[in-house]
């Protein structure tokens, strides 16, 4: 086992009963004091961070990738402010969830714990690195973080700082790990650490959770892909649908939340597609429509795969289906069980599609972007999950955390 | 792939949707007509279960195994009685978690749902087929099964009459699936169906939790193995305590939740020891205590690989401590997060070993043998979860469960 790794995943697991007994007055002067620091020694961050994009700039990265990769003085105060956010929020960690005198004469008392040690693999965002740290460390866990490569340099900048705010404060250093190592092999390896590791969260692209779930034997949270519909019913108000439309297609077209596909009634496309194909085009939004669509106005003609694909770009696609129950059938082949949406006046439908969806978030004529931590008032967010197992959907720090049952009685056994 | 088991994961994945809709009258009735059913055709399931003993009495199969595998009219009523007692718990789905409006507006509720399609991989023991039909239909899902081979003919017999009591009251007979191929290779097949089966659930002894882990696409919940602990700290009763240990050691050898090692405060020991061991050599505990517990009693030396091994036999492991830090060291270090416990009159002890131990159970002054779905109140369990990820310790209906946000609003798009 890589040398580095293992040193870290032994540190972490000593570390959690560290981290677990922080009080909420130590973490948040620790998460407060970090911020100011992020924000002090930022310059030392862009520096840092020069090097990625150098490095980026000269192995050809794409305009879209390098954005995400640079840091500004603007950005950095960006991470802080999430920092100061992250501690104005309630800590998790001791809650009674239940406490109960069983039959048998048992005290019993269900309370929140942490889930221990939290491994996070993610793309070249540095700014993941600062908000992942604050959720895991106020959650009470020990975070191990494993990031792009391409982001290496920002990365070791902004966790030495939280090292040293930490340090500032008698808290151990080691609540925050970070893998320095930039080859595959080393994150295939931290997979496979279930012995050290209770929980792994990949953030990014499909393929990045697609490998994380294929290789794992650590429990995994999948996050974050996002093939979103909306379905326009026959009797939607079309002014009011429209907006939304818009709004779920191209206020941001890189992230989960917006919407890839359109379903429509057939008694309503006559009416809608026109204008809302306008208002698209005017957007520079590509339509795929099948051909039904294709009658009403132009349009590329839609594949199988336009339907599974979650575009993440100026691209929509389209299917006229007869009732509310074709809809149904044809979101629920197609979901990744992020969000979906109906636009409608018959509250009959309405229930209908939101009992039979199988998505973690549900909407009635609401657009599938408010699907996020911030939106939901949870106050912030690690992901969306689109699986069943734990969290469904956005994830805050009640769902970083875990739970144990302590029981007390007078010499009871069992008879 | 195999056809059968492609067969049936599309059957499953269709089905969950009328599962989900099913009402509890119509769970109820329909598990309360199955319990008389297998009653009533006792002697159908006892011919088949007779041909699975036949085949296993040929292989030489242990005693223990043939045991498990045995049904008799009592153990069918045992089964049948099951049944009626999850038909009267509280039906969980549908249940409201949360329901609030954001500050954005939005009506959020989130709504408790099944999981979906739920597979569980067990070993020859029948009785479990029906456990785990009950559980999983009562809590709205679609139930996958591959049981051991060994006890194929007894597992068709009793789906085969679960099917006809599906039938006889209009329900879908897809609620339950039995894999009826015994190819390995078929298991291995299903643990890779990600896309049709939301939730894995393996039954059975370590090596079987192991190979699902290892092997499986589909989130797993690991269960049952247990290396349970007592620590005997030095302000014990052991009067009270002594009664403990035997019946945590002696009432069932072959559980998850009986002790299998002994950690004990040095100030304890010469009190402790010639009469617990008394007690045990008079039940055949066979002792194997470290160097410490040898100058008190005869026994055995212990090694590393006794302190973690889960004997599910008559044998106990003993290992002297100089306070409670060094016993909560030991214990985390061979724990398998399932059931621990303290005898202790000292209350700071007691606080400090329930916060520190990491374990689903951690008990003061009780035995291990209490981790039990019915002892805990639950009414009934599928198994004790040692992970940490969505449930912990005995699980109930809830535990099947996982939950959506239906959410509306006025037409409302982000800004």
């Amino acid at each position: 086992m890589n040398e580095e790794l293992l040193r870290i995943c032994k540190t972490a697991k000593e570390t959690r009963f560290l981290v677990e007994k922080l009080t909420e007055d130590e973490k948040n002067k620790a998460l407060l004091h970090i911020a100011d620091l992020l924000e002090n020694r930022s310059e030392e961050i862009i520096a840092e961070n020069k090097k990625d994009i150098d490095n980026g700039i000269s192995k050809n990265m794409s305009k879209g990738l390098l954005d995400r990769l640079t840091l500004t003085k603007e950005r950095i105060s960006g991470i802080s402010l999430g920092l100061r956010q992250v501690a104005s929020l309630k800590d998790p960690i001791g809650e009674i969830l239940d406490s109960y005198k069983a039959d048998n004469g048992l005290n019993i008392t269900k309370v929140r714990v942490p889930m221990g040690v939290i491994g996070i693999i993610y793309e070249s965002r540095p700014n993941v690195t600062a908000d992942a740290f604050s959720l895991t460390f106020k959650s009470g866990n020990v975070v191990i973080l494993k990031g792009g490569s391409d982001a290496i340099n920002s990365n070791k900048a902004i966790v030495r700082i939280i090292k040293d705010g930490l340090t500032d404060l008698n808290i151990t250093s080691d609540a925050i790990n970070l893998i320095e190592s930039t080859q595959r092999e080393v994150t295939l390896e931290l997979m496979k650490q279930k012995e050290y590791i209770d929980l792994l969260i990949p953030r990014g692209g499909a393929g990045l959770i697609r490998s994380v779930v294929e290789n794992s034997l650590i429990p995994v949270i999948e996050t974050g892909t996002g093939n979103c519909h909306i379905f326009v019913d026959e009797t939607a108000d079309i002014k009011k649908t429209i907006p939304i439309i818009i709004n779920a297609k191209t206020q941001r077209v890189g992230v989960c939340n917006a919407v890839e596909s359109l379903v429509i009634h057939e008694n309503i496309k006559d009416k809608l597609l026109p204008e809302l194909a306008k208002e698209l085009r005017a957007r520079n939004v590509e339509i795929r429509g099948d051909s039904k669509v294709s009658e009403v106005i132009d349009c590329t003609l839609a594949t199988e795969e336009d339907f599974a694909t979650e575009y993440l770009d100026y691209i929509i696609s389209m299917k006229v289906v007869s009732n509310v129950d074709e809809a149904i059938e044809h979101i629920n082949k197609y979901t990744t069980h992020h969000s979906e949406s109906i636009m409608t006046s018959d509250k009959d439908n309405a229930n209908k599609f939101q009992k039979s969806i199988d998505a973690a978030c549900v909407y009635v004529n609401t657009s599938t972007r408010f699907t996020d931590g911030f939106e939901f008032g949870l106050g912030a967010e690690i992901g969306i999950s689109t699986q069943k197992l734990h969290a469904r959907g956005p994830m805050g720090l009640n769902e970083l955390t875990s739970y144990k049952y302590l029981i007390d009685s007078d010499y009871l056994f069992r008879k």
